[in-house]
């Protein structure tokens, strides 16, 4: 434990009492933006920036015994409203544990610190000759932590899972102040109850995870990536289900753009379209380019699907450059969110009843703005769909705005028993949806963990359910 | 809830408080082996074979609210004593649970009660043309339930994961009796905290496990398979960084098998060994052939391993009856057993430690049973050895010398920072090692949750640690 005063502390005022820690005060909090998709300042009490697992312990411990509430920030790049703060919260920024640990090839591994940003480490393990798995838009800012806290997804899902199957170890510290250290470093270990299950995906509501064990995959080599032009759904569904069946593993991303996002993303001013727009359909395929043969498999299911009339139009990407800009057209979504307000979902379903869904949104939401744009890209082979709803000239961001576009998504999605979340999460913004996803018994079940781990209620409390 | 009397429950009879349950009695269950390894008669006061969840929730309810200790049998294919049961207890079994409800080779999911056995499932997904990737030497009578509950490993989780990647969605019953229905078929669902994680690999302890969907895969059609002859272990670790690298995820299988195995399960009376006998190691390597080309890739792997030396001698399985005939000297150990006392060790740790381990763990066996035999094999992609200790002539079943085996392979794995089980799970006969895998606060961590849960402490009490 690091310089405490009882006194202090028990007035809630963690700075004072654990004057060891870096901690920034409520004007320096102010300079910074509450999240990528929120410009406005953060308001806080104070934030701490530990520098060691015993440091986020101790204020915590300190916290818990107060009843102070505490926030916990990675790269702040939530999509559900799951880092804004009170004028009363204490924020836990792990920015300062950003080291990288260990990358160990022959066995393959990696170990981290929990504020490692993504893109970062991707980088260091391709150094290595290696693979890290997990790749997601927000690479540039997003921390390994947040992906875990959130059992990120992104592009790769469909070959190698999602955050919860790369996590082999992990370190986290209880809303308690105890030290759970499961750094497990084995690909498989049924010794026990599989504990960091408890904080994956649980959007830091059980604890806050300080390290990470992450598992590594042989560099993949080069990749192969064609865009791909399609008239209807059905041929989407035909081609995804040929690519996995085909490519089995080999296949890396399957990313499906609906016409009107592709569209706006490539109009005037945007980027340079790789096929003509104004199809119904887009697809980005990835491929990882075989040892002897090359590309091969990947050129044949695209000649057997042209021949069968499946694909529309093609175009193989020649070299890294275009392969770069190929992917620049499905992540660079900053067109899309220029004529604000624009409410992004991102929701999972049954494949088969996806094209039903997204026109069941489109009607409703178009009942209600007319001039309004719907732009929609999803993960289709993993069931995921990102949609972006934009009211147009009709609507300013009310409150009144957003249910119509919320009850537009949500639903047409209770009827086909999708997911409110495939992978961003609840937060706040999605939590008075979460009985259309899960039972009272399940959400039951979420607050007896939370109650369990977190008695005092510390850690961010409000987002997900109310306990 | 099915015909309830309060006072025979109060009583602690069940079968008299449910009536309309199919009950055994002590003399029809002392017809059952206790398990595949122990020929002992089972014992209990009365045995369950519920055939609704309604029914399984009626069962720990009022077990619950008496106190009355309940243990959950699926296959009894237990390789850790978890299914012995004393005279006052109540048995759950699964087995009249054991219908597939849906198999949809779209979505690529099959529904199933836990009760089903593994077998039976892989042949009726085969038949959908689809391939369900769980597969291990007990698939005959080992349930999926058991499966969920033990989070199953075995052959092919180099290529998909073990049986908690593979579980899409559960409905469970906790010990005090709600249900908890989490039947999701989406491939991503992060709307909420992911509870099925409380019950796969946790050994029943939180819960019993009643309806299961299971992700499936594309039919991976033809196999190709070769076995290898190898000679030290330094090549075995050269040939699966070049396997895991070049073959990537059209790896099915890599099973080494130490040579003392080999010799022993091929000996005179054995199976036909495909390879002479005596090299030090066996591999056998399985792929998914490809699509155009055949098995070229298996074959290029063993040509450049042949030409440079890391493979000594080496033949691929010719047909269907082949293929089937060198999996038999991997699963069929029947003659490793015939000289009891057999112990049976399966642990993980780092690829690089893994000669030193045997070696270390033969070496103090043998200095307590200098005629005793070790036999080894294991899936070592996934750091996972299977360790089959006989005393030979020195020694009889006694604890003095379980405890003497005991000691050889965890004294040793201690140091090399292992897990005491990779995937069978700790049971009561390995739980007394335990701490050598946990720290006493993930223990504590362990128990908390175990309370939470099932407060009266009823459901396969004394398994993996004492509440």
């Amino acid at each position: 434990m690091t310089g405490f005063s009882a006194s202090a502390a028990g007035a809630g005022k963690l700075p004072e009492a654990l004057p060891d820690i870096d901690w920034l005060d409520t004007d320096e909090i102010r300079l910074r933006q509450t999240s990528y998709w929120d410009a406005s300042s953060l308001t806080a009490r104070a934030l701490a920036r530990p520098t060691t697992t015993e440091e986020v312990a101790d204020v915590l411990r300190i916290a818990s015994s107060t009843g102070q509430p505490v926030f916990t920030h990675g790269g702040r790049t939530t999509c559900v409203d799951a880092v804004r703060t009170g004028a009363g919260d204490i924020i836990l920024s792990l920015e300062r544990m950003n080291r990288i640990l260990e990358i160990d090839p022959v066995e393959g591994i990696a170990v981290v610190e929990a504020g490692v940003v993504l893109q970062t480490l991707q980088e260091a393990v391709a150094q290595a000759g290696m693979f890290l798995p997990l790749d997601l838009g927000a690479r540039g800012t997003c921390t390994i932590g947040g992906n875990v806290a959130t059992n990120a997804g992104g592009v790769n899902v469909l070959r190698y899972g999602m955050m919860r199957n790369l996590v082999l170890g992990m370190e986290a510290v209880l809303p308690t102040g105890e030290v759970i250290s499961s750094m497990n470093r084995m690909l498989k270990n049924n010794s026990g109850f599989d504990l960091k299950q408890l904080f994956i995906g649980t959007e830091g509501l059980l604890g806050v995870v300080t390290k990470i064990v992450l598992r590594l995959e042989p560099d993949v080599g080069a990749r192969d990536v064609a865009m791909l032009a399609l008239e209807d759904f059905d041929a989407v569904l035909k081609l995804q289900a040929d690519a996995k069946r085909t490519l089995a593993a080999r296949l890396l991303s399957f990313e499906v753009m609906w016409g009107a996002y592709y569209d706006a993303v490539t109009a005037d001013g945007g980027h340079r379209p790789p096929l003509p727009r104004e199809a119904p359909f887009y697809v980005l395929v990835e491929t990882v380019a075989a040892e002897a043969g090359g590309g091969e498999t990947l050129l044949s299911l695209l000649e057997r699907n042209l021949e069968g009339g499946i694909i529309a139009d093609g175009v193989v990407a020649g070299s890294e450059r275009e392969r770069s800009d190929f992917w620049r057209v499905r992540d660079d979504f900053e067109r899309i969110l220029a004529e604000p307000p624009v409410y992004l979902y991102d929701v999972s379903l049954p494949l088969r009843s996806m094209e039903a869904y997204v026109g069941e949104v489109e009607k409703a939401f178009r009942d209600a703005f007319p001039d309004g744009a719907l732009h929609v890209f999803g993960h289709i082979c993993d069931g995921n769909l990102h949609l972006f709803l934009a009211p147009g000239t009709a609507g300013s961001d009310t409150p009144g705005t957003r249910r119509t576009a919320d009850e537009a998504v949500y639903t047409a999605l209770s009827r086909f028993e999708g997911a409110i979340s495939a992978e961003h999460g609840i937060g706040r913004e999605k939590k008075e949806w979460l009985p259309i996803s899960r039972s009272p018994e399940e959400i039951a079940l979420m607050r007896r963990l939370k109650r369990t781990l977190d008695p005092a209620n510390i850690l961010n409390r409000g987002l997900v359910f109310d306990v």
